[in-house]
C-alpha cells in the first residue's frame, strides 16, 4: 500500500537520492518501508503546481471547497485499521490514542466544512455610497478575507494525525482557500503518505485543481528549509520545538517578501496551587495532575511541567501524594528512541542543576522506548535565579517550585516566559484575594485554567491555542479552533466595483445570507 | 506654548543633550524652537512607566477608555488655531489641508470611542460546559480579545496629525488597552509635542495612569532602535519608506521575544487603463488623474504612481491631455528640503534609466520648496526587465507604461511588487472579458478600485489600508478603520473560570449587551 514516494500534486515522484525509514518504538525496531526524501526538482514542482492551482482553488465556490473537506474525512475513515496500525507502528501509541486522535481529525474536517457552508467566517464589511455626501461623495467599500497564497505546513512529532498531513494548520489552510504543501515529520512518513493519499483522492473526486496538495518526506532540516525560503509560498505552519519553530520564523523573515510564520512552539504550563485549596483538596489535586503530567507520556504541548506553591505543611503532603500518585502510574512507550534519549538526557541535565531535589523517579523495569516519568523540586530563588529550569522537559516530567512566600510566587510568575496555558487551583475566594497573581499569569499565557489540567484542548470556537514568545510566534493568532482560519487570509476590498462581479459574500443581494456589517451593523439582510 | 521637552508619561523632560530644530518649507527656513532629543534614560523611564501603566489601563472600562479617547478628541480641537498654524509652520501644508486632516483625526477617535461603547469589538466567543459529555466533560471555555501591552507609534512625516501623535495607530492601540509611546517624527516635533499635551491633559482629566502616553523626540534613529528593541515594548506602528519599516521589521523580529510590526511602507498603486474605458472617457481620466497624481504635492501612500495601459491611439491622445492638465496644475509646497531634493533626485535618477520619454515635466517658476510633477512613459518590455522603474518616487510623480498587449500588460501586474491599492478604469462588461487581468491585480494589492482615483482613504469599517508586502509588513491587517485594532491584541481564553470573576463581556448575564458567538450561535443575549 505505501509506496514511500512524495506526492507532488495529484503524482507520485521519487526522482531523489535520499532514503530513509521510520522506526517502530514499541518494537524497538526500523519499520521496512524506504522513503524517498524530496529533491530540490520536485520541492519546485510541488511549489509551482501549488501557485497555478492558487489561481483556481481561491475562487471555488465554498460549498464545494466544503465538500472536499467532508471528502477527505470520508477518505480517511475508509484507510481504516491499515492507517490506525501505522500510526501505532510509527509513534508507539495505543490502539484507543489513534482511534481518539483521527476522530478529532475527522471532526476538524466537519467543523471547517461546515463554517465554509455557514459562510460568514469571512468577515463581509460593507459601507454603502454616500454620493452627495460633502465635501466629497463617499464611495462603496466592501470587504472580506481572501487567502494569502499557498501554505507550508510541517507535520508535528506528537500528533501524527490531528497536527500533521490532514490536521489543524492544513484544513484551516484549505478552507480559507490557501493550497497546502505537507512536509510530512520524518517519524510519520507512512501515516503522512497513507493521509496524503487520502486527500489526492478527495481532491480529484470533488473536481480540486491539482496541486491543491502536495506531501513531501525528509528526513533534515534542507527540505522544509527550501519551501519557507521559495517566493511561491505565502505562509508557514509549524508545531514542534522552540528551535526549530525559531529557525523557521528567521528564515521566513529574512526573505526578500516576508512571510508569517504561525509556529506553535514549547510550553511548561505553569500550575499555580493556591494555599487555601492544597489545605482542603490535597490528595485529589495530586491525583488529577499525577494524571495529567502521564497522559500520553507526557508528550502534550500542554503538559504541565511547572508546578508552583508556597512552603507549607500542606505543600509538602501534597507532595507525598504526588510522589505515590506518580509511581503507581504505568509508563507508556514514547514517539521514537531518540525522543525517549533526549527525554534521559534533558532530565538528567535537570537533576544536576543546584538545589534540586527529586520528588518522584520511575526506575521499575519497564519496555524500552518507555518514558520514565520524573518529579523535582527547587525552591523559588533557585528556580528564579536559573533560567535553565525553565526550560521545556518533554516527557512525563515536572518540577514543583516551592516559594518563600506570595510575593516571591508573583515575581516568579511575572517572570516566566510566554506559555499556552496557565492554570490556577484555588478556591474560589483566593482568585479576589491573590487578584495580582491572577492578573501575572494572564500576561504570560493565552488560556486561563481554574481548578482543572491543561491536558484535554478542547476544539471549539473559544479555544485559545497561542500565546505570548515562545508559546507561539504571534499570540494574536489561534492554531486550534475555527478561529485558526485567520492565520490564512488578509482583509481585501473592492471600491465601488459592479454588483454582479463581486463575490457572492458581497453581493446586494446576500445571496449566501451569511452575517455581514453593513454601514457598521451586523445583519443577515440583503441590501 | 513649546517647550522642545519630551513627555514621559504626565512628566516633561529634557536630559538629553541632542538638540534639534524643525523647519518651515513654505519660508525655507528653521522653526526657533529647540527640542531635546529623548535620552537612553528617558527611554527607560517612558517604557517602565507604560509597562506599569498596562496593568492598571488594562483593565480600566471601556466606558472610561471611551471617555478618555473623546478627550482627546477635546483637548484636540481645544488647541485651535496654535495647533492649525504650527502644522502649517512644520508640514508645509495649506490651512484646509490642515483643518481637514485635523477633522480626520478626531473623527478617528470619536470612531474607536464608539467601538469601545459598543463593545462587540472584543469578539466574545463562549463555548459552555457540557458535564455529562462522553468520554471525557467538555470545559465551560470563554474567548476574548485582549490588549498585547506597550504599543511604540513612529509617527509619520505626511500625516503629522492623522498618522501621527494622536493618529490611527495611537488610538487604535489607546482602544485597544495599551499604552502608547509616541517616537514623533523629527520634522513635526513641536505638533507631536502640542498634540502629546493635549493627550496628556485628556488622560488626566480622565483618570487614566501615569504612562499611558509618552511622547519621545529624536531628530535620527537611535530612539527607535532603543524603543523598539526594549523588552517592555509589545508591538510596533510605522508608517513610511520601505527602507525605515523594513529596518525596525528585522530589529523586532531578531529581540529574543520578537514583537509584531505593521509597518505601511511604500505603494506605487497601478492604474490599469482597460481600451474601451480610454476610447470613451480619454479626456475625463486624464482630468482625475492629474489631480489625483499631484493632491497634496503627491506626498500620500496611496499615490497612483503607475499607469499601464496598452499602445494605441487612445493612449497616445490620453499621454496628451494628461500632459496638458499636469502643467496646468499649481504645484504645491512639499514638507521639506530634504523631501524636495529626494523628489528631484529620484526623478533624475527615472529619466536616467533606458528607453525613458518624458510626458509632461513642470518646470515654471515656483517657490523653493514646491514640489514640481513630473510624468514618464516607458514601453512595457523594458518596464519588466528594470525593476529600478517599480520603485516608488514620492511626490507628485506617474510612471506610464504602454505595453504591447493584454498578455504583457497581465505579465508585468503578475510580477508586480505587493501593493496598497490596485485600480482598474474600464467598461464594466471589460472587467468580465479581461477577469485574469482583475485576478492577477488582486494577488498584488490591498484594496481594488474600479473607475476611480486610490488617492482619499475612507476612514470606514470595510476599508482595508495594507497589503502584500512591501505595502505592508503583514497583509493580515490594516491601517485604517475599526479593525486596525486587531493589530494590538490576542485572543485569551479562561477555561471553567467563575462567573462573577470573569469581565463583563464574558458573563453569563452579557452586562454590555453586546454581540457574542454563543455555542457557535451569535447573539446578544444573556446565558
Amino acid at each position: 500500500m505505501l509506496t514511500g514516494k512524495n506526492y507532488i500534486g495529484n503524482s507520485l515522484s521519487a526522482n531523489g537520492i535520499k532514503t530513509f525509514r521510520t522506526f517502530d518504538p514499541k518494537e524497538n525496531t526500523e519499520n521496512e518501508q524506504v522513503f524517498y526524501e524530496a529533491s530540490s526538482d520536485e520541492i519546485n514542482q510541488a511549489t509551482e503546481l501549488a501557485h497555478q492551482a492558487f489561481q483556481v482553488y481561491r475562487t471555488i465556490e465554498s460549498s464545494k471547497k466544503s465538500k472536499f473537506l467532508n471528502a477527505i474525512a470520508d477518505e480517511i475513515l475508509a484507510l481504516g485499521d491499515d492507517l490506525v496500525n501505522l500510526v501505532m507502528q510509527e509513534a508507539g501509541f495505543t490502539y484507543e490514542r489513534v482511534v481518539g486522535e483521527r476522530a478529532r481529525t475527522l471532526w476538524q474536517l466537519q467543523m471547517f466544512a461546515d463554517l465554509l457552508d455557514e459562510g460568514s467566517w469571512v468577515d463581509a464589511t460593507i459601507d454603502t455610497a454616500q454620493l452627495y455626501r460633502k465635501p466629497n461623495p463617499k464611495p462603496d467599500l466592501r470587504k472580506m478575507l481572501i487567502p494569502v497564497g499557498p501554505v507550508v505546513v510541517f507535520g508535528a512529532s506528537n500528533f501524527p494525525l490531528a497536527y500533521s498531513t490532514a490536521g489543524g494548520d492544513t484544513v484551516a489552510a484549505l478552507a480559507a482557500g490557501c493550497p497546502v504543501i505537507v512536509k510530512s515529520h520524518p517519524m510519520h512518513a507512512g501515516v503522512s503518505e497513507l493521509v496524503a493519499s487520502a486527500i489526492i483522492k478527495a481532491a480529484q473526486k470533488t473536481g480540486m485543481p491539482n496541486g491543491v496538495f502536495s506531501n513531501l518526506n525528509s528526513s533534515g532540516i534542507e527540505v522544509g528549509i527550501q519551501l519557507v525560503k521559495h517566493p511561491f509560498v505565502k505562509a508557514v505552519g509549524f508545531t514542534g520545538s522552540i528551535n526549530g519553530g525559531r529557525a523557521l520564523f528567521n528564515l521566513a523573515n529574512q526573505r526578500p517578501e516576508p512571510i508569517p510564520v504561525f509556529a506553535e512552539m514549547g510550553s511548561i504550563n505553569p500550575v499555580i496551587l493556591l494555599p487555601k485549596a492544597l489545605q482542603k483538596r490535597n490528595e485529589e489535586i495530586a491525583k488529577i495532575y499525577a494524571q495529567s503530567i502521564t497522559l500520553g507520556s507526557g508528550q502534550f504541548c500542554t503538559n504541565p511541567g511547572l508546578i508552583l506553591g508556597i512552603k507549607s505543611k500542606e505543600l509538602d503532603s501534597f507532595t507525598n501524594y504526588l510522589s505515590d500518585e506518580i509511581l503507581l502510574m504505568k509508563p507508556g512507550c514514547m514517539l521514537h528512541p531518540t525522543i525517549v534519549d533526549n527525554f534521559e538526557t534533558n532530565k538528567e541535565k535537570m537533576r544536576q542543576q543546584e538545589n534540586i531535589a527529586t520528588i518522584a523517579s520511575y526506575e521499575n523495569g519497564v519496555n524500552k522506548n518507555d518514558g520514565r516519568p520524573l518529579i523535582l523540586t527547587v525552591d523559588g530563588t533557585t528556580f528564579l535565579k536559573n533560567p535553565q529550569l525553565h526550560q521545556e522537559v518533554f516527557g512525563p516530567f515536572s518540577m514543583l517550585v516551592q516559594c518563600e512566600s506570595i510575593g516571591e510566587l508573583k515575581t516568579i510568575i511575572s517572570q516566566l516566559e510566554g506559555q499556552l496555558t496557565g492554570t490556577i487551583i484555588a478556591e474560589e475566594e483566593e482568585l479576589l484575594i491573590h487578584s495580582n497573581i491572577v492578573e501575572a499569569l494572564q500576561n504570560r499565557v493565552g488560556r486561563l485554567i481554574f481548578n482543572g489540567v491543561p491536558t484535554g484542548v478542547e476544539v471549539c470556537p473559544s479555544m485559545q491555542h497561542g500565546g505570548p514568545y515562545p508559546a507561539s510566534t504571534d499570540s494574536r493568532f489561534t492554531a486550534v479552533g475555527i478561529h485558526s482560519i485567520k492565520r490564512w487570509v488578509r482583509p481585501f476590498t473592492y471600491q465601488n466595483w459592479p454588483n454582479e462581479l463581486l463575490p457572492k459574500a458581497l453581493q446586494d443581494e446576500n445571496p449566501q445570507k451569511i452575517i455581514r456589517l453593513i454601514n457598521n451593523q451586523l445583519s443577515d439582510s440583503a441590501i
